[in-house]
């Protein structure tokens, strides 16, 4: 039985008068309504809803992760073991302490910093209590993180999955929940060291991943407001016009220029000086050239960004990454956080085509060298962490973000193509018998074993065959097999068995061990 | 503008008849509606919330994580970085592959394995599309994809955070979001072989973490129902004794006997039954008098359990670790999906508490000796796999699930109380000046160590103070200095600082790279 207050009566006068044209009193009506009052009404509702039957009838129950999200199997675990392995010693190498936070925020917390990706963000149901949402990167809590424990100076990696309900293209690696590997740099320095600091981090890390050719692309924001501003752009468009910039990697000019003009409302003119100029890619050349350009040099901002850049470009040199790092003015990046150098690493190969992408990409252009997508970015956010700070103190922060889900997929394809297994387990070696009723002795031994440190497993069974005790081993590539039967246990002995050179010997019983680490040191 | 349709004029007449009494009538009303109608009335009264403001006028912008939740700082990671390597060493000893699923599920996949917790699980907000909820464990999300993989044998571990709307008591390391360590075996076995391997693995691994004293209760749902059957309890009510029984670490007998007579309906004298078995604890030797019980051995459940028990017992008397194990009738564990095997380990020192837990603790029982928190729990669980399957085709599973949150806590305590600095780098050498104007050389040289593999740092300013650039080694524990000036440029060398000793030689430029791993090959 759904009990109603009066509120609801007066709420639904409203809106039922709203409906029959006499708007302006129904609002009246209505403004005399709380938000407390309709979340009740609201809770009603569901509860109504709950009693009709629910979401229940709408589909028979389905065995399947939610959309946008797989499973990792044990092969794909052992490829993202290997992909963080790489990323977390460099991160290390360059000196990142790590920190970790809660998969959701308070909803507040990420409001406004994602402009008009913010309709990504996945909320949680209201069941009492604060209003929280998943995150959506690792940067805005990296942000909240600072200003909470009023940090100033920090260096630190961040590994976690993140989530955003866009189209999902899991062929490909785009997921709805998808892993970040973040280092960011905060802090008040000198200009551009640990920018390029992050540049060397991408530079490294796509090299040692051996993905094939990569071009990191790098712009700022300062020089995107300065060409919107000199090319005739109104300021309260920079942010939205920005984002159509942001699409050039997906779309044609001619129809981020149409969206620009009919879409948002520029200027054919504005949208044309702005097409000559995002054609423009080079590097520090560019920057001086760009910095005596009759246009271009009339704006504060834009020449503090080009002067910034010919600085990031002198540090590159330095560090020897200049051969991938191309100054690219149409590189817009959608999020609004940032508010200086901005950049974004792709591959320059089409790797594989896995066989479902080629099947369902009817829409897609496979055009020869076309990116095959962004697998790191990043960019400078001066402001973000004073967004969070009671008094506004600012803490200057740049850092790179390395999307690795593109990267696990090309590294499962590669497995996949080549003829080298991928091992799962780490096992050094199988303790079995060929003869029964020797169960109690495997335990023991295998005991014996782990008790020492060794990698090792038995068969869950009482008398397993032989055979099915070696094919288990062929299967997952353990090396050894210590085999006990009778005899070796009178003589105090274990006959030890190499599999891939089925080679036996007796080993006795107290030096197993060592002669175990010694076969396995590899391992 | 709001756009009603006419669903709500009828769905509110609906409504308001109710309220009127007329109930019979309006409910004819509501079963016209249908329950996407009721989803769009609920988005509408949705959006006039926003226009009202939504919930931002209800409190101010609070800079902090979600309740029940903590951020990780570096020293935190280390800790937690040390905990895992334990684990996971162990895992890997025993032969373990690793698996990874989505943080939510389809709320339908956590639908009835939870049983009174339920409750507790959070659920996604409804943006269109699947009804989401975050995992509540690890254990239901790998039986789900065990059925949906047709996986019918696999050891597997899982390190994942979960998320649980309790009552949080964070300075006892209870936490809404905490990690779990799971550990499970799937597959067709003899019995209790890897029900033993489960409880050696906790043993292991609470004795390497040096937590203190702990204790392993283990019990088994068929000596549960066996129980409850020979003591009178009705088969529907079970489920619920179960978990009142399952209160009696937190509340004394009184208080569970007086919840299963006042509030679960249970006669005085099932209860008193109850009471008398529930007090008894022991070994293989209690297992073998139970089989002897007038009473107990009437009920076949419980003699097949008994049974098992004794079995278990002989293979942790191989493993050597009945010296932690008890068999504990009083263990009860709430979740409903366990069908054979439930264990427990609980830490029976009491650590350092914490201060504000000391202050706080005014409700709290702090006698000398009680448990202070569960560290590990599993069991068996032979019929979740067939919940998923369509064909309801069984995967017999046992695990266990380290709770790790409450090991953070004591290490954390552990360390702010030792002297020993946490190092939260691995930095080797930082690449100093005492001149000016070398930034340029610094890079060079930093550069030149990470491409050779040391972890290096340099500070991001163009003429930092020499002592500012050893005070952040002493700081952070970084053990070596190489300090550039021009005469060093000159002569081709660098000086290489021992931050402890203060000693510093020369050592050439091509050796640099050779002497740093030498002298820090412990690091």
């Amino acid at each position: 039985m759904i009990n109603l207050g009066m509120a609801s009566l007066r709420l639904y006068a409203g809106l039922v008068g709203c409906r029959s044209g006499s708007c302006a009193r129904s609002l009246r009506t209505l403004s005399g309504m709380t938000v407390s009052q309709i979340d009740e009404e609201v809770a009603k509702l569901l509860e109504l809803k709950v009693q009709l039957g629910g979401d229940e009838g709408r589909h028979q129950f389905t065995l399947k992760t939610a959309k946008g999200t797989r499973d990792y199997n044990p092969k794909q675990m052992a490829i993202r073991e290997k992909v963080f392995n790489t990323i977390i010693s460099c991160f290390k190498r360059h000196g990142a302490e790590n920190i970790d936070t809660p998969v959701f925020e308070l909803k507040e917390t990420l409001t406004g910093k994602y402009g008009e990706d913010s309709k990504l963000i996945y909320d949680l149901k209201d069941q009492g209590g604060e209003l929280l949402s998943l995150r959506y990167d690792l940067t805005v809590p990296f942000a909240r993180y600072l200003a909470m424990n009023k940090v100033t100076n920090i260096k630190r990696y961040h590994i976690a999955k993140v989530y955003r309900r866009d189209n999902p293209a899991m062929t490909r690696g785009r997921y709805r929940e998808f892993y970040q590997c973040d280092f960011d740099i905060a802090g008040q320095y000198d200009p551009m060291i640990p920018d390029a600091e992050c540049l060397k981090i991408v530079h490294e890390i796509l090299s040692e991943l051996e993905l094939g050719d990569f071009r990191i692309k790098v712009n700022d924001r300062r020089i995107l407001d300065g060409m919107f501003a000199v090319c005739g752009v109104p300021d309260d468009k920079f942010r939205t016009i920005c984002s159509t910039v942001d699409k050039l990697d997906k779309m044609s000019w001619e129809d981020v220029r149409s969206e620009m003009v009919k879409e948002k409302g520029l200027s054919e003119e504005a949208a044309d000086q702005i097409g000559q100029y995002v054609s423009l890619q080079g590097g520090m050349d560019l920057a001086e050239r760009l910095l005596q350009d009759a246009k271009m040099s009339q704006s504060k901002q834009a020449c503090a960004g080009l002067t910034d850049m010919k600085q990031l470009f002198s540090y590159l040199q330095l560090f020897q990454v200049t051969d991938k790092v191309v100054f690219d003015l149409s590189l817009a990046r959608g999020l609004d956080y940032y508010t200086g150098v901005i950049y974004e690493a792709i591959l320059t190969q089409t790797g594989p085509v896995p066989v479902a992408a080629a099947q369902n990409g009817a829409g897609e252009k496979a055009e020869e060298g076309v990116s095959v997508g962004s697998v790191a970015g990043g960019g400078r956010y001066d402001g973000l962490v004073g967004m969070f700070d009671p008094k506004g103190r600012k803490v200057p922060c740049v850092g790179v973000s390395i999307g690795i889900e593109r990267v696990f997929s090309i590294m499962e394809q590669k497995a996949e193509a080549s003829a080298e297994k991928v091992r799962t387990t780490e096992t050094q070696v199988m303790v079995a018998s060929a003869q029964k009723n020797l169960l109690e002795e495997r335990l023991r031994l295998t005991a014996e074993l782990w008790n020492a440190g060794i990698k090792a497993e038995v068969m869950y069974k009482k008398n397993p065959k032989l055979l099915s005790q070696l094919q288990h081993c062929e299967d997952s590539g353990i090396p050894l097999v210590a085999i006990l039967g009778e005899q070796e246990l009178k003589d105090g002995v274990v006959k030890l068995r190499t599999v891939h050179s089925r080679e036996e010997i007796d080993v006795s019983r107290a030096k197993l061990v060592e002669e175990i680490k010694r076969r396995t040191s590899d391992v």
